[in-house]
């Protein structure tokens, strides 16, 4: 009954067997073995971009940090939304791998809208060496509020970045869930959508821990193995990355891990929709929600010993009806049977 | 037979089994699992430092330049050897951490002395806000030639320090092949010695990819925790990192890796020198060593499926007596066999 | 009839006349000259603070850029208004200078309230190592829009940083401009309202280039000095900047300067609300402030010699009528007869 | 009697007469200023470079720091004497301003030769992402021990930097004193030698704090700007830097002064060679150069008023035969006089 995130539960057998295969004989290292050779045909063909620069770090953080920085300069300006995870949950890792790049938060919320892109774009508009430059645009799929942009969506704002000269980046922490939500494939979320460099995720659904970062521009990639290797982000044992990509993307079992972890959350929320005092705030589109609920169901709950985060207010308190905000995520491994045990603990 | 590093060859089993164990239910993530716990009490006892500060990332050039940065004020300069892998190898990552701290080179050859140390400093004396400030100590050891300073040289180069009111880092990439070299413990290779951080090194070592950081002085543990999710190394799923170093020092596995790795490195080169024509340039002390050969040896072994990195000259060329400068690792896997099966494709 | 810019008009000639006077024999460099002592005795005095750190920069950019980076770590944001010179202005100066610290947007407009920077900072509670940490609160004083924070809204901002144990800067670009406008002391208007730190600004007030950054703190003097020469900021020849600085503050002529801007910027502003058409967007407090006029006032103002920013819109445009957003900015030198000339083109 | 530096003296009358013929009217800021424009004009005619960007800043730190910056990577390391300013004399503005570059420092003493660089470029080969990249060549003219490169030895320099690729910077804090000693161009000491970028120094020349950097490939210019405003040295009331640079060029001004300042050094030698104990260490080829002389000279020079730095030892103490090393500089302003009166201060 663990649905504080997404990074909780175990790394999927599959890749446990990817790694125990990986581990036989000598390999040069640092991204030179022959796993990686795999990955690489593996990932563009997903991609169905033969030419993109395909490298693997072990942190979405790293992800994010080192393609944003290769995509901007420290005077310019990343454009994101109010509640981006580049923002919100990196400690400035943004503003320290681009050597001091702004963020500017676009409109309001989760989701950004086109017009609130350009009229942020717009304010940068004029000032000549006195404000800062634009830089790119950076897209969180899915949101951090379990939101999903729709293709439309994506190309919207994609296209209004490159009205204005800039590129566009895409932090897919969460890649694959959201791909399943849309029903699409990476290709069409993605280059096909105005998307120049991606953040792959691997590591919340189902990886040990390891990304993979697109460039459909490969003219970047030197700049960009330069800076992770500056960032201390190339593993010497790299096959142990690229195993974990190897062990995530044969037999489609990305998709499926993301599927069964979107499934879950369908079924938690449908469950907790029948369930009295229960106030979505957040809508269920992939993995995770927001929800308010009653201080006593928080305490059923906790007292069954399931875990998640409460995002205001306290457990312990005294007014029983009193709504505490909370946060479920659902992972590839919690299954019909972990979320069914929460409902059962609310019901009980 | 490959000789090429230390990072080629596979995980130690019990390390993997060790992942393996660690890989079932549900944890907290970003070093709040149990599995942490449990490591920082087994590193403050292995250092018999029951306050000092613990922390795993997955590069050794993340444990450097995060311990330095730490360590070190941007307009300050790290003192090291001209071979030091933080100047060599991390294409310029303790820069870029320390936001732009200066290196600088020690006298001659990869290791110090006191004396050479003592010059450097001076040179950067009386220059008020001109030059650079003195920065930390930093120490390589095992040396990249493959050399270990004795606890007595250690003592010197960190009195030095102190006596100029800096502090000592050591880089201890090869940490445990130097203490068995030593037969010392981990704490008169440390503080003992007057050393206040460690990189401690597990990934060249038999782990998959992990590196203790300690600080012997906690007061730094905060703003250490703040620049590694910074920097993007801060594991989401962290207790793989845990799970590396439990599986690393638990029944001293640690130890006994590094034993076999210089064990495989001093029975090369004993039945090294047996051959003729192979020309000892650095002395093996612990799990490497450089040595010029005749290209007609080298040819013998690459033919017979060695693998070793040759420093200068190419491995192909006319000459069969011309010495060709070339590095031999030995890792804890290699073993007697690996070893003799090099030593006869030689001998052939 | 310049109105662009309160950095466009010459130098005052007694500043000129110290120029002159320090131009006699030789100093020693960096800020050891004579005439530093005398500034340094004389700051303190204007600020009552007889130990307080006070240094000499030739641009604001350098005083606020330098002055943050000292009072923050590049894993904290700043706080501060949406309209902020440091956000506006700066080309990402103080991301640059603090190595990648954030900058945290409070409220809306040009001034911050104590509510919405409790609500920013909030924002930013209970995220660990996750989110950037709580760093230095930055006022603009006179604001962008050429509003004057009262000495209680200082107050009442430096007491919402202190509870959160953040320390107060004050951009004083216009410092001596607000002081006028609120009748008060230099100290009353920093250290006696909570400010740890000021930017006094000369430039935009009658001096050639030169700004002083006063700590009343003094502990953070000697990070300061080191930052300002690895920023490129120690002047050689600083006897110059010295100068000037004694230039300004001798026999009082800064507050003269700035009251004659003032007192300009008052003499406009009454002028205008005589002329029928012109729509104040912002009230005029110190010695700028923004207004509409019809596009035909515009054009008879330029004809006739004069030069202010218009803001939004075209000077050249069909509609007599349109209203065109425009700043005006009286600095020391304009004088009445400069402004009488302004008012007659727009009643001509 | 002051021989200290070149930036203890006043600054030249034209150059006040300057200043002052600039401080009338109003003008734009930031570098849109008429006399920028004619400043812009001469600095291409000088060097005979139509196109060349040029732009001007107030401290030699600034003018290297921002220039190297614009011509290099942070992953990159830049070549430069052991004794060049940029490395001894900054507190690390250059790896600030490039991001954290390295700096390599190319054989011995104050001048490179092109083995030694060349020896120095290719200990950074062949290491892939591991290493250093190579960046730009930085050469000191005249070095900090007053040396001058000829003709030739820039050109061999920097045609094995364009042999690797690699751009060349010239810091020409004493420009214009190598070009007197030359007797060249300024066009055949940069561009036609092979130099893509200088720092063309006026401050220690009789300016009171001006540099101009030119580029001959305007391509960075750009780059430069935002580089400069971010870095906070972009001047809102240029006019005045510009001004110096008019009154540092018109009539030949600059010509005058280094042939003043090379001339009183020239004047200092020779009668220092006829005192019986001085040494020179190094060969006065410029405006300035390293002596030892017995305690006894020193004492008396001192005591009659002289003032230059003591690089070695104390001023004060027993042995009054004891060689005290000094340096001296002679600026425009010292003139005859005042180098004799040094000269009877020792024959006295």
């Amino acid at each position: 009954m663990f649905f504080a995130s997404d990074n909780g539960g175990p790394v999927h057998p599959q890749i446990m067997q990817a790694l125990a295969a990986a581990n036989e004989g000598y390999r040069v290292g640092y991204g030179a073995d022959a796993e990686m050779d795999r990955v690489r045909d593996m990932v563009r063909e997903i991609f169905e971009a033969p030419e993109a620069a395909v490298y693997l770090v072990s942190t979405g953080t790293a992800a994010n940090s080192l393609a944003l920085a290769t995509m901007c300069k420290p005077w310019e300006t990343i454009f994101c939304s109010t509640r981006a995870h580049i923002h919100e949950d990196e400690c400035n890792a943004p503003e320290f791998y681009s050597g001091g790049a702004k963020l500017t938060l676009v409109g309001k919320g989760d989701k950004m809208t086109p017009e609130a892109l350009r009229t942020s774009i717009l304010l940068e508009e004029n000032r000549g060496v006195h404000g800062p430059q634009r830089g790119p645009l950076s897209i969180t799929q899915v949101t951090e509020l379990g939101h999903v942009y729709t293709l439309d969506e994506i190309k919207a704002l994609t296209a209004v970045a490159k009205e204005y000269g800039m590129s566009s980046h895409l932090d897919g922490a969460r890649f694959t869930n959201a791909m399943i939500t849309l029903g699409c494939s990476a290709a069409e979320m993605t280059w096909k959508a105005g998307i120049d460099a991606v953040s792959f995720g691997g590591t919340k659904n189902g990886c040990m821990g390891v990304e993979a970062v697109v460039f459909f521009d490969p003219s970047l990639a030197w700049e960009f193995e330069l800076r992770r290797k500056r960032g201390a982000h190339l593993f010497s044992k790299h096959r142990y990355l690229s195993a974990q990509m190897l062990g995530y993307l044969e037999g489609d079992l990305w998709l499926e891990t993301a599927r069964q972890a979107n499934d879950s959350c369908a079924r938690l929320a449908e469950g907790m929709r029948a369930i009295d005092g229960v106030n979505f705030t957040t809508t269920p589109e992939a993995n995770l929600f927001f929800a308010e609920l009653p201080r006593r169901l928080h305490k059923k709950a906790f007292e069954a010993g399931a875990y998640y985060y409460i995002m205001s207010g306290e457990l312990e308190g005294d007014d029983p009806e009193e709504m505490l905000l909370a946060r479920f995520v659902a992972d590839w491994s919690i299954g019909a049977e972990g979320v069914d045990a929460l409902l059962a603990a609310y019901n009980a």
